[in-house]
Order: structure tokens, then sequence, then C-alpha cells
């Protein structure tokens, strides 16, 4: 395994990509709406989750063969920011153009940052931006900058202000999985114990879609168009059938979250998120 | 409303009707599968639950508009039969052609018998069977015979050979309705209670794949080559959140079952099933 630093700047797309009403609704059940967010589990006056954009990523806009060759089962989610330019229509298609943005080299690992950019189809205005970053284990030392480190986003010494607390299903993983995300690491025991867990994990990015509705929920008036950005790193497995529980501290219009497992572990943390 | 008795006979389609993969495991998760039935709810080694076939009919294969003109609202279904003539593939595509069989005049009500026909698009080998009866309130009167009546496939004066209970889920009503069946009645609160219940209810095909599923694993050994048939009558609404206890008499290759709801009411009576 090789990384090529080199390859920061490389872009790629545009990528069509078009969604539907129902991918939607699967995807909102799937990080756990239910009987109580009926504007975003059904088509009546439909509404559509802010965080459903992580699974309306299109497939080969960011360039990655353009770092090198890695293993690919090495690649494990790091963090997630998604930035809202307006909210997401229950149908949709949207250009996808990415880059990677940044190639850390942190010894053990190598940190590969890419962004991508959605406008709409049609009018080519800006919908969305993502950033996120995967830890590519074992493909450090090549020489690279180690790239910012320490911790950001750290809560206030205080109570947080609000807290919500969210049960996963048993099933959620094999639930969310139908938005896209088929890696057997969240739905096969088997794959799951070679990879060192007891059981399938959740994916880190159904935790993502749970903190994202609590947030939505808690201080945005459960109205998609007041959620601007979110982002978050992700620090430990979820396993399906787990509470989750969102901690929020917010100073005006910006809040900086944390989200814990049962076992109180943060699972999630770095978390900030914007609101209108 | 009045409802021709001479549509019987009418014919129509065939209607092309494909499905794939991903609708069969979004199926097998609305009637309640999970984690011990990765078979069916992942697409390793993937499975087909039996009684798919009903999500999987061809709307306008059987012409209901011959039996005249009636308010949909109304129609409220009786029965559903089916059979399968080999176990389903994940992804296949089907002709459908389907027929009114009977019309029965119930002086309250009307009776529709529908039955649907289903054949590989390509081998033209005969994939399944259905036969449903809708109950029209309201359009009965019009001089029709009267039809059928009285108990059929009751259960023996003995305690159940076999009792599987399985809780369904407060957003299984949401989640099944993604495989194709958007009625409001299931989902919509108010258009629930204008309805006369005080919530929405689970569709009556959910219970009837939860049943089969217990079917299936009770006495095929979960295998869908061995599962021939089912039919059974609705009796009852179920509440979604309900558990649901499904018991099973077996004589030879046949199985007369009830579903029955956590009041201990039957949900579904007149229950026969053939497993080879």
């Amino acid at each position: 395994m090789a990384i090529d630093p080199s390859a920061v700047g490389s872009t790629g797309g545009p990528v069509e990509r078009s969604w539907t009403s129902k991918d939607c609704l699967l995807y909102a059940l799937g990080v756990g709406s239910g009987l109580d967010e009926l504007r975003f589990t059904t088509e009546k006056n439909q509404q559509v989750l802010p965080t459903t954009v992580v699974v309306l990523g299109a497939r080969g806009a960011v360039p990655m063969q353009k770092i090198g060759s890695f293993n690919p089962a090495m690649l494990v989610h790091g963090e997630q920011a998604i930035e809202l330019a307006r909210p997401l229509p229950p149908d949709g298609t949207v250009q996808t153009t990415g880059k990677i943005a940044a190639v850390y080299d942190k010894g053990k690992g190598a940190v590969v940052v890419s962004e991508t950019e959605a406008r709409d189809a049609k009018t080519n205005e800006l919908m969305w931006t993502t950033r996120s970053s995967a830890f590519i284990r074992g493909a450090g030392g090549f020489g690279g900058e180690r790239g910012p480190s320490g911790p950001i986003n750290e809560p206030p010494a205080r109570k947080a202000d609000h807290e919500v607390t969210y049960r996963t299903l048993p099933e959620q993983a094999l639930l969310y999985r139908l938005s896209g995300d088929r890696n057997p690491l969240h739905s096969d025991p088997e794959f799951a114990r070679v990879a060192g867990f007891q059981r399938p994990i959740l994916h880190g990015l159904c935790t993502y879609g749970f903190t994202g509705r609590a947030l939505l929920h808690t201080l945005c008036g459960s109205d998609p168009a007041r959620f601007k950005s979110m982002a978050g790193r992700f620090s430990k497995p979820v396993f399906p059938g787990e509470a989750l529980t969102i901690s929020m501290w917010v100073d005006g219009q910006v809040c900086v979250f944390q989200t814990r497992n049962e076992a109180g572990e943060t699972v999630i943390d770095q978390g900030r998120m914007t609101f209108g």
C-alpha cells in the first residue's frame, strides 16, 4: 500500500444521482424515525431528513483511485460533515463533483479527506456539500504531513442543555443497509467476527442519522429548512439494539454535541451543528 | 353502486411485473424477519418468503372495472390464498393474468372473488396463483347468488400442535407500506379516525406475512421450496405493536391455522396451509 500525497486536489465527476420519495422514507425508517415523525416517514406533506444526503453520495465523484492502492477492508470512516444549502425535496436529481481535499500521514495509518458538492441537475443551484475523512489502517509512513490533531468542538464544562435518548432496533442495521451501504460488517455475523467484533455493528452513518434527528427535533422545531450543517467524528462502534443518547450544548445558533452508547461511551465526538 | 354479476369470467392482462432482491429484503423486514432470518433479510444466499407474492400482484391484471362502479373506500380485504408452483427467485419478472372468479350478493355488501396467475416472463413456467376476496360494503342487494357460507378449515378440538408468537413493531405498518400498499388507513391517524379506528391499523397482508413466516419456519424447516399454499380470512384488525400468535394444527402435509392478536381475538381464521 503506497499512498500518493500528490493526489490532493484531484477532482472527479460530475456524477448524476436521482432519488425518490420512497428512498427518503426508507432512509428515515433506517435511522429510527417512526410514528412521531410522520412527515418524514410517510408521503403526506413529506419532508426529508437533512442527513439523507449521506446516502445520496455519488459513487465515483471522489477520485479515490488517485491516492494509490489500498485494501478497502482497512478503511474506517473517521469524520463526516454535511452542509445543506437548502432543504432536500422528496424527489430530486443532482450532479455531484468531488475532490481529494487532504491526505495525512498518521504513522499507523493514512487519513484521506474528501469533499463533494451536489448541485440541482436542472437549476444548477447548490444543494449541499459534504466533507468526510477516512482512516486507512496500515497505510501510513509515506512521509506526508501529519495534519491537524487535538480535540475540537469540546463541550463546555456544564451539564448539557438538552439530552435526547433514542433506542435503536436489533434489526436497525438490516433496515439501514437498504439505503445503500451493504458492507457485511453490519449484517454478517461471520464477517463481523473475522473483523474482530462479537456481532455485526451498526453503520456509523446510521448513528449519525439518529443524532441528526435529535438535533433537528430539539433545535430546529423539526423543520429541515433550519438545519444548516452537522459534523462529527466516529469514536466507537455501536451495536444494533443499543440506546443512543445525544447531548447538546447550545451557544446562539451553534450546537456542540456528543452521542453516547448504552455503556456511556462516546460514539460520536467533536460534534458541531449549526441551525437558523 | 351497482354490481354487475355478469362480470364473472372477465379476464385481464397479461401485465408484466419485475422485482429485485432489494424488494424482497424490504418485504421480509416489513413482515418482521430480522436477525434470525438472515437468508431472508440479507442478500447472502438470499431466499424469498413465499408470501412475498402478495406484493407482486400486477395492478390491472384483474378487470375490477367490469363489476361496475363502487367506492374503493368501502372495499375490505376478506380472504387471501396463494399457491406457489416453485420458490421465488430474489430477482424476477412475471406476466400476470387475472380474472373475476365470482361475485356474491351478501345483502349488506358484495363479495368479489378474483384470481391471478403469474408466469415467468422468459420461460412461461407457472410461478404462482392467487385468489382473493374483497367485501364491498353497501354494494349488496343486486340480486346475485349468496355464495358459500359457514365455517371452513376449523381447527380440531385439541390443543394446537405448534404455537409461535411474534411481536410487531409500532413502526411495522410504516415499514410494510413501502412494499406498495400506501392506503393511509395504515399510516394517517386522521384518516384512520374517520374510518372508525382509534389509530392506524396494520395491513391485513402484513399480518398474513407474519403468519406465513411462522408456518414456514415451523413446518418447512425455513425452506421456501417446501411451502406450497396458504389461505386465510381476515376477521379482525391488528394494531401495529401488538403481538401475534399463530396456532397450527397439523394433519399430514396440511395445516389448519389461526392467528390471534394480543387480546386473544382471532385476526386470521379459516387458515389452511399445505407443505411438502
